[in-house]
């Protein structure tokens, strides 16, 4: 096995530049960061001591590896594009399944997945960020490089990285949307949503060491229908809150085949 | 104003044991302990030095305040069969308004809600809890008590109160069913959540600084319909799931006059 010790950026975005500067504080060596803007490269590849370019003409074969760190639609594209065939080039998306690199005439390669949400303004401690890896013949060189970033590292394979894809779906982007609801409400009717900070983290971090379905609290779980026609009552101007909340209520319902969890548990 | 130095609980589940034993630890004597069922009494009386009884019949009018933490639907009952209507009473119920003690015949009576959730197996730090205070008469007693436990106290009427526990059910319950949702599905796939777990745990920070509307990602709000296609009919033997998916992501693309918000995020 050949260790990684330099590595070619395509994209500058949120994963691109959160990768690039925790493994060039790893001492990896950035050899170039590649951008379809010029500025946007040159942010990342200053911060990297590295070299800036916009066309895919450019990008040298000198790298050990090649991470690709853009929207999942211009993968494909970019990977037609790259004259090299023979380099080791891994991707970072979720969704976007192995077989697209031996489409584009690839030989080895591989995904690179850091199961995260970035924001390019809030710092993310990668060593508890988990590692999805997946490769068709250097799967441990990539493996090692990321036990150099993270504690939580994984071999998952491009359907279950499908599924996780689709549980983060309900677990991120659809939980944030019930905290959006909430807040929402509030604003309308003068509450501080601040004060419903602390039971949001203590709801994230229960399930740590518990299973989501038995610390199940609320109205629904509880079968308590006079508090769920009042809650569906309040919500009548805003009929998509109303039909979300009628739609999981139900769900719950009739998830819990009896209400034995709820009994210990009450909010 | 009167400091309030003793207090009776009626009602022994997890809201009453972790407010009677973080009162007592801030040197307030618990005078009596009710529970329907004398165990239940005993076992929190225990830990409180105090008298267990389960019959409202032998409560004594000796404490400065009296505390009923029992389920929603058993308040107004409860409050009913209690003979001294001259006792400072309050309960700690998020959905239950102010108006249940005057209708019982009380004349001085306030909620002392703390909005959390609680379960037994699970410290929980009061000093982070928010408290949601409200009073007919005694508010400054009752907002010294709540300062004695918590950092976090607030004024909040009943209407608004009603307001937050809405707010609740979506920011705390109907998350936590998302959560479920997720690992059911990776449970049925056979992926290991715990690779998911710190993803919700930053979905819950963010929005310590940020607006949930603001920090909105996936692929709802990007408009990738190939995506939201794709997850739909992953889902189909799961019907319950795939509703909520499709409502879900509906109200998300509705919400969003432009998908400006999502450019700067990723996940």
């Amino acid at each position: 096995m050949k260790d990684i010790k330099s590595i070619t950026f395509i994209g500058s975005g949120n994963v691109a530049t959160h990768l690039a500067k925790s493994l060039f504080n790893e001492g990896i060596e950035i050899e170039q960061v590649y951008s379809q803007n010029i500025d946007n490269a040159l942010l990342l590849a200053d911060e990297v001591q590295s070299i800036a370019i916009d066309n895919l003409i450019n990008i040298n074969s000198n790298a050990d590896l090649y991470i690709v760190a853009i929207k999942d639609d211009a993968i494909a594209n970019v990977l037609h594009q790259i004259i090299d065939k023979n380099i080791f080039i891994t991707h970072t998306s979720g969704g976007i399944p192995i077989t697209v690199f031996e489409k584009n005439g690839f030989n080895n390669y591989g995904i690179f997945y850091p199961l995260q949400t970035f924001s390019k303004l809030k710092e993310i401690n990668l060593l508890e960020v988990p590692f999805c890896i997946e490769a068709n013949e250097s799967q441990a060189a990539l493996v090692q490089l990321a036990n150099q970033l993270s504690n939580s590292v994984h071999l998952v394979n491009s359907e279950q990285r499908k599924k996780l894809h689709l549980a983060a779906v309900f677990a991120c982007n659809f939980t944030n949307y019930m905290y959006a609801i909430a807040e929402d409400l509030c604003i309308k009717n003068n509450v501080n949503f601040n004060i419903l900070k602390p039971l949001i983290r203590e709801t994230a971090d229960k399930i740590t060491f518990n299973h989501a379905k038995d610390v199940q609290t609320g109205p629904a779980i509880r079968g308590d229908e006079k508090i769920i026609e009042d809650h569906i009552s309040q919500l009548d101007d805003l009929i998509n809150y109303q039909e979300i909340y009628r739609l999981i209520t139900q769900s719950i319902v009739q998830s819990s085949v009896n209400g034995s969890q709820a009994k210990n548990n009450k909010h």
